[in-house]
């Protein structure tokens, strides 16, 4: 099975990081490749950086596609363009903040999100009640750092983290946190292990969600809302 | 992997009809243990057949998980005892009402139920709000057939349904139908070429989601709601 | 007017404790009788022992309505197998949350529930969301303690609950407060005292729900959703 | 106990008709005692006649309280002025739309409203909502005739009245239905009877939830919302 | 064009303030004509407040649509008779917090009210339910001032005002603050000065939204709920 | 006062048609400079072409701001691009749809929507959703014709939206419709006429609300959500 994971933004090395945390929970028989952004923002830190980024990335899904992709996985929180994706996508089409959301809600009643920029929280939030999960979702939180600062201050992204997953056990009674930006994804494990919390990353899921519903013979229905676009003259 | 397959009702034939459904779907090294109800109801057609279904089958997941299983699926679309059920097991629990309405949430903008009695349909549609799928979900539609008619009357029960999802596309504009009760599964496929909707069955994508779950390395928090149950002097 | 006070854990104390409350109350005329579960948890924490103490309070209301219960109350705050229990049931069946939360909807606009464990939290939440009191809800709180503390620890709980009424009253701005459990009704004079809040507990409001609906002419709608469960061979 | 049941129109006939029906169905030891809007409109359809109907019925609970009322029931199904009237009063005040959609929640799972005129199917329909019954209420229907017109062409009006339950049995699966109008009180029996379907008119449930919540012990919260209007220089 | 401006209360000063800070943003051409409730009470500081100012308020309107005026606006946060307001005039007719929370939705994502006494608070809530604004709107708070001590205390309403705004953008993340009384129309601009927060006057944004509305051609739909009140016999 | 009206799909026709509607309802002194989209799709019928038409309009926002534009309207009635064209520009932007179904909120209680194809449906009922209207929009209607046949065969389109505004007020009880394209504005008068209905275009009430907004001296709020997009190196 082949999946097509994009990253929507140009920095190389996020995609990298996406794909090492795809490739170590993909199945057996799964073939991953990833794409990166081309002149498109270097980090999605808001609506405009969401907006530059979708076009290229519709390109590149139908020419993962046409490669032979089944699913995409889009490896962004914001879930940029998802509808767009799936009106242009015959596969599945995963947004990471989607399926967080969904796994999270299977998997405790009570959950909190963290994310990068305070900017992004409204964001984030829009996204909650869009997928059914006001109920369960306690409260978006943020570290107040820039998505590049993962990479380049880990340590202290780290550090931040785990006292923000820390807060949103006491203060929220979060059963479970959903990381809230891509570039957090190679930290889930010690994360967990720092905090005792059950942490979910939306790459790790949203993958195995693309191999589960390529596995169920399910592709993204192409009657009305998420028909091709239409071609024109 | 190991998931154990549960149909709360005490028909074996409804489980071993789910299980050929299941079995179809797994992927190579998921192995499937299919138990069925003891002492439950025949089938399930409302609060009381749900209830009474439960007590068994919250102790065979723990007799499942005790023998290996890391997943459970709950072959019923009522998700009876879902949140009970969560509590009981420590790896991921699903319900095939839930699993179904996440896929059709990824596949579709917009989708509608069919399942068998009447009185069922107000019990799915509190399930599709709990779910957080009512801008989703046009319609939760009825064949009025009793659930053990899908195996006695087979036939008559496949052209119900034919008729049922060309009603739901054409008077609801649904995108996807979604089957509204396990013992349908096995007719998918027939009901997908027959119509040309997509046609999404609970027991075939809670199996997939059982195996992306557990392929995620994650398990139902044991934090607040689903901690084990309390034991008491 | 005869009335079945179910309470569905296995504790008689308990259940006398709740209808020392409920006769406190009845009007003349109506005569209360109450039944304790059989081999049910000795205490309702949790969605498991909602499931185990279902099916004998089903068998439990057909039993007092062949004894001439012409309504039913549910003395457990979850209000365990509550559409169960109407399916079930020819006469009136009140859960005291949702009688509860109904008399509160009525006599303040912002209230606050108070329960006994932190798990319990969501699951009332739920109910809260269910019984279409999300606006009028500030917050679910809790004391954390066991339920079956209330009795071997009362002053402790009472003078947690006062403390805690007080918060509601001065962090939630709540104008009443709902006891979030059924072992708490004997305190709820000496709680309404103490804090100067409308204190209101949920086993008074629905025996005095119960003698309405009966004394209204009113019983359970059998069409559809609440019809009696149907007969298998 | 002395109950409060005040029709805010200035047709005394509508008062007689509405107060037959509580007596008939009040508790011994309850005494009603009816009072008509003073200078009010004949009826109310629209929300200009429930804004000039509500001063002179604040005025007429506060002198009903004064001459020993403890619980207020206004009989109009728009609940005109309601939350002022709780303000005003000390005692448990009822609105008929708000007690008939509570008591439609507790004994069906879906119901359906009828009313008079199509003007007050928006107004009904916002009050099911802040009401909580959204998810239960399946329509708000009319049968096109003015509020009078139920007194003066009282067969024409039960006709229409049938066949709109009827309407909503077969078209909504409604399994109860609240009659939207006070002046439709006393026909209740008999279009159930006609019917067959579980009819619940607000003035005899509000009679019976008044008695209910002064044997209970309640009153109107005084804290913040519903504390007594501020007196002013 | 021609706008009525109604003060509901009966304090001149009141009408005067909120006259001066309409015409300070009154187009070129637009003539307002203020009116002050005769006979209401001095300040709307509640329901019964609410109730008592809207008969007079109503005549008011008609006579100021015979008189010329072709837009109304209501100055009180409370939005007092809005509903009956609409049936009564021809014109549009804008309610501040309406007209303002629909503004905030357009320059902010997430906003917080502030408003004078606590017992305002569910009220403006509910009228942020009402208008859809739920999920953009953070909190209402408020100062804990009555009304007209925004006149006789201005100084110290003006620190409260900062204050509390100061807080809405630290502890919300409130990107826009809402003015929630009439009364501090005048202040709107040093508020925003002294904090640098978005603050939007009601009065301000109403009257102009009542400009555009005429400007557009647009009047008060006739049709069902809002026709003109029945005329009876 | 300067007012960039964008147009984000290519074809200048329709760019035209959309001014010459905002001209025609322009205050004296309103100077409305419209723009039409450069290599985006000739008309957006669907996700995709809303984002592929997204970045060419946040460039011409920001150059029309740089020109001095002091306000946005964007004239499509999918609002694509709205949160992040609000992140880009400093003044107002009006989402043609929201700004529709503000002043149908204020006109109506109840109203339905009319776009052109069915694949639309989804997309705008998101959207009402979105703005807090879901209460108030009765159904989100189509006539099945592509956008640019508004154009091409005008007859036709309008024959179908008489039929269509009529289906409206006669099946909904819609008390106002509003036109679910900008394509379909300069019918708006006739389409009045000949139906009785109150008819809502979006390009005459946001270029009214845009003129509202900058003559209340309010911008968009640049404080998180909305602030400007994060410069980068």
């Amino acid at each position: 099975m082949q999946i097509l994971l994009i990253n929507p933004n140009s920095t190389a090395s996020m995609t990298e990081q996406a794909l090492r945390t795809a490739q170590r929970v993909a199945a057996p028989g799964t073939s991953i490749f990833a794409r990166t952004g081309i002149d498109t923002p270097v980090s999605i830190e808001g609506f405009s950086d969401e907006a530059l980024s979708v076009p290229d990335m519709l390109a590149q899904i139908r020419a993962g596609e046409a490669d032979g992709a089944q699913a995409t996985v889009i490896a962004c929180f914001d879930d940029p363009g998802l509808d767009a994706a799936r009106e242009a996508a015959g596969g599945p089409v995963l947004g990471i903040c989607q399926a967080a959301v969904q796994a999270a809600m299977v998997l405790s009643k009570r959950f909190s999100i963290i994310t990068t920029l305070p900017r992004s929280v409204p964001a984030i939030e829009d996204l909650v009640l869009r997928y059914g999960a006001s109920q369960h979702c306690r409260r978006v939180r943020c570290i107040d750092l820039p998505v590049l600062t993962l990479e380049t201050e880990t340590q202290r992204a780290f550090d931040l983290l785990v006292a923000e997953i820390s807060r949103a056990r006491d203060e929220d009674s979060a059963e479970a946190v959903v990381l809230g930006c891509a570039g957090m994804s190679e930290m889930t494990a010690a994360l967990t292990e720092a905090t005792g919390v059950v942490v979910i990353d939306g790459i790790v899921v949203a993958i195995k969600a693309a191999e589960a519903l390529v596995g169920a013979g399910l592709r993204t229905s192409k009657a009305n809302a998420y028909a091709y676009p239409r071609v024109k003259d």
